[in-house]
């Protein structure tokens, strides 16, 4: 089968690869009908973790169930479903409390981003390929609904998990002021999400105009990000913004929300970070009572409630789709959403 | 001074009455720019509650501070405020915990509704009137911004926080599906507070169909009453409505809402009931594990959140306003008020 | 083997049945080492249930896996085990929110309380007996760690998760007061449960001075129920509890309850009603802002964290034994629980 | 009058200064009958703080009402009262949430802490004298009832509400295992404070002997610092304490926090940190989806639901009393818990 590849820094390639096929019992293999490259793919497109060469890229995937291993139970050949971006059994202590990306039965593996990240599982495939096998298939795999179309669901892999984890971990309360630092998909996702917390108002973050501009589209008020502070303190009574959520995974955004929060509020981060650690303003914090959250979002346990959402038509993501490849053009998406030419945000690839 | 009187059972009259004055060094007098008719207010039409004839109606009020007393240490002379629907003084057990509809200083007296409800206040005015004395003002009173004109403060007063509490009751999750009872002001102002909590579609009851057509402009789905069991079974997989809201005040009402409602979900109501019991089906509500929530909503403490909604554009109550009247028409806007005749909702007296 | 047989109003038997056995893939056999006679198994000993005779009796049951069906992939052939007095596959729409209670695959299926109570299990076998088939063993059966012994493991299959429930339900805070009313072992176990919310002071209520006299030992302030209104009051500067937990199940208790309970507290029910329905105060309900919460608990997902807090001896329920008899003593059991002779108060059965 | 007066590094004298006197209309003047040292002191005795010699210390003061300005509504000569360790209004946007450390009218006041830490204040006396000036004091007093005495009260002012916070900032769920890390008084207030969350086990780590030995006496399990971690592991299936309070204030302690706490855990700090940053493992959180709350402590707003725990006896902080002192011996008490000789915990001084 055909599948994205990663061969090194900034070199990724369509090529053939062996059948992706059912192993254990509990797994399921998907045929891929739509998957989509994430801002964190970009992290292994730079070699910056320690990915080695030959895996096959993606944890953003939609499509047809193909075959179930004997031990899975509620999947059925021909169902369609989105995978979640990472692994989870569904039964454990910690998916029992929703906190699937720590579920001690897969290591909270992730597909696609090579054998450091694939928990206790070995290496596991990546969904940018014509088919993917899905381990711990009857949790992993989410049934959806004919009214959620592919374009829609391939968000509901990583992408809208992953912004509402970072407006609950906010704990938005009704008529809060919310400021979203970094407008790519993930934070754009986030813009999305917090309104469903009854937000006053949603101010988004970024440097790059035609962002900027599809987060006004989102309903959120956009701003430069040299101007971000005074807009922030200005919107808010010099108080500064009930919760930030930071979507860019650096330290100076990080320093930037922590000044642009209030006191009592929160700093919820979904960036994703290749630095081990950063100074924190623990004086600051101190004086204004600050939270701070981050992790890996808990993908499978949110789907439902973001699947109806969706599905009701009250979310709808898919204006962040900025370009539709066919698979053999993923190099092409790689490069123009690295660049951010072209306009490009969410990149979808057809198989 | 003119006011709107009660004279006994569907029978109000505008007249003139003694000026309004302070008495108390915590009061402040307030100058009405708009009030507004209630749905509660009907129960005193209607004579049903132990009214006495000749005070003066109305418990939702927005105007101008004329003068405050010596106790009054943030209100000014000259400044725009809407006084909340019922006094409260901020510093009891039950205020310091947003129950400011329990406050102990002042009984949870309620503006205009006759010495029952004056709680430990005596008698108290009403604010459909040129003017209105507010006890414990400095907190009683909310100082508005320029952005809210008066005819969204008004719902201010009592609309919107009760709309709200409805709502809040409900433990409302993002992705639910809730069901509003009772398409009176009330329940257009539960179905915009629901729309706060992340709803994935409000369901909105009624039997008149120009209230339904508001709901549906509201972003609600209207549906007539003897059709709502069957869509909500319909939209929810046959399990029922996550929450639902009775905004109507009869137990026919509670009971189509207790069968409404799925397994594990919250009745919230906020109706004025003028029985003072129901017979509650407590077998089927152990079965299927509900919680009921009723109270005499909490208007002061909910304002300073819906007031920042109003303000950034997040919600917008003035739709609901059906009839604009200077204050000598009270009586007519109780008739038709009372009738659902005009398509009448929410009429606004201006003195 | 040896089972407790219904066969009457008053009647139960302890005869030979034919020997329990997997069925399903995903049923267990499990040998009782230790079984429980439920508050609840009197609404089936008097003949008030729909029930049939001819079932076995019991849902609070101890035991050893003896066998595991083919489908069953966590439990092992001699893991000890507590199983939850309600079947609960784990993975429904309610199960993953821990509404166990209303499980779409099991129907909510309660061990032993006859057909009627079986769900969509059909019949399904009684603890109070030598051995059970356990369906959707998987998720129903939890494996104890050995620090708890038989004896305390038996209240995690029912009582423990039910106090606890209905001391949830209750949403106390630090420093509230908590009534609960009915001192059986229900509510004794919400007495026990009320103080993992850093209750200030627990006051429970009975008229049987041996039942209070264990409530003073577990910690709470015992008073005979004539007397329970002037001592809550007077210990809550005549505001009333914050929190009740109706642990009765009669219309008279709730009716005390509500007017026990401060305005914006809660009233909790978890005693099992007869009767279908009751007169609900309404109109004292919405002038005092209440909130009434009733239902079957979610027995098994609340047993991880019980069984934490009795493994490491924060919880001890075995006070609450009264009686250890041979599972041929069950109807001697059966007769002075019900008369409330012999200080009886949980019965436990030995095979 | 005497007072404890800074004079510069570890040099704290008694003598007199003028008199404490009310000088805005909101001010009461408080008689002082028990004071303490509290281990923030000792950052100002350390001359950590940008401290300016001549200002009189203390924040933890009992005593009696014996003047208040005529803006005072509340408070009347003779009563007995703690004053809390920071001045609140009470009214503003932050004191109506309860965020009192925040207070818009006070700028989060602290008493005793010189001049840098007065807020809008200017300069606030110290509670360490004979007599008090309370800013806002209708809000900053709170009355005492009889049933608790000057010695329990004095931890009202700061360590309980600061160990409260502690703990109510872990989001501590029942079944929870909690590690304090620092036994001085306020980590054993978090002992304390953590146990009304339903704690399955809380496991207290320090270095000095006299203060595990505490701590095993308020219930916790102890353990020498250099054990902690191989313990947390050991009690917690090898996963880590769900919550971690840490009341040390270093950075090496706060990496000990975030090594033992598992993952989806909360750290809560509430020491008072002096450097102005530190290296946060980012990396690990995000992998490991922690919470790190920090913050000055709500004081007044908690002060209403602990004295309720203390007048019940729920909670009782005098075992962590080492020392009563006359306050001429103030210096010497500043002393010892400096050093950490002669067994000092809590320092108590009495005027």
């Amino acid at each position: 089968m055909k599948a994205t590849v990663f061969h090194g820094p900034r070199n990724v390639r369509v090529e053939s690869v062996p059948d992706a096929a059912i192993s254990l019992p509990t797994d399921a293999l998907v045929r891929i009908t739509a998957a989509a490259i994430c801002g964190s793919d970009l992290h292994v497109y730079h070699a910056r973790t320690q990915a080695v060469p030959g895996f096959v890229l993606g944890h953003e995937g939609v499509g047809i169930v193909e075959e179930v291993g004997r031990g899975v139970s509620t999947l059925k050949r021909g169902q369609r479903v989105v995978v979640a971006g990472s692994v989870a059994c569904g039964n454990c202590f910690y998916c029992r409390q929703g906190q699937v990306s720590q579920c001690e039965a897969s290591g909270g593996a992730v597909f696609g981003y090579g054998p450091n990240f694939a928990g206790k599982l070995g290496d596991i495939g990546g969904a940018q390929s014509e088919a993917l096998c899905v381990p711990m298939a009857d949790y992993t795999c989410y049934p959806l609904p004919d009214a959620i179309d592919d374009e829609a669901a391939v968000f509901l892999a990583d992408m809208l998990p992953t912004g509402f984890f970072g407006a609950l971990n906010g704990d938005i309360r009704p008529g809060n002021t919310v400021a979203v630092f970094g407008c790519g998909p993930v934070g754009l996702c986030a813009v999305m999400a917090a309104g469903l917390f009854g937000t006053a108002e949603v101010i988004a973050v970024d440097t790059i105009p035609y962002r900027l501009e599809l987060a006004r589209k989102l309903g959120a008020t956009p701003v430069n990000a040299p101007d971000a502070m005074e807009l922030i303190l200005g919107r808010t009574g010099g108080r500064g913004a009930d919760v930030v959520i930071e979507a860019v995974g650096h330290e100076s955004a990080l320093h930037a929300a922590m000044a642009a929060v209030r006191p009592g509020g929160t700093v919820s981060a979904v960036g994703v970070f290749s630095e081990p650690s950063f100074n924190f303003p623990i004086g600051l914090a101190f004086i204004r009572d600050l939270t701070f959250r981050v992790g890996l979002a808990n993908l499978r346990s949110n789907i439902p409630q973001l699947a109806r959402l969706v599905e009701s038509g009250r979310l709808d993501p898919r204006p962040i789709i900025s370009h539709r490849l066919a698979l053999d053009n993923a190099p092409h998406g790689y490069r123009i959403f690295d660049a951010r030419t072209d306009n490009a945000l969410k990149v979808l690839l057809k198989p």
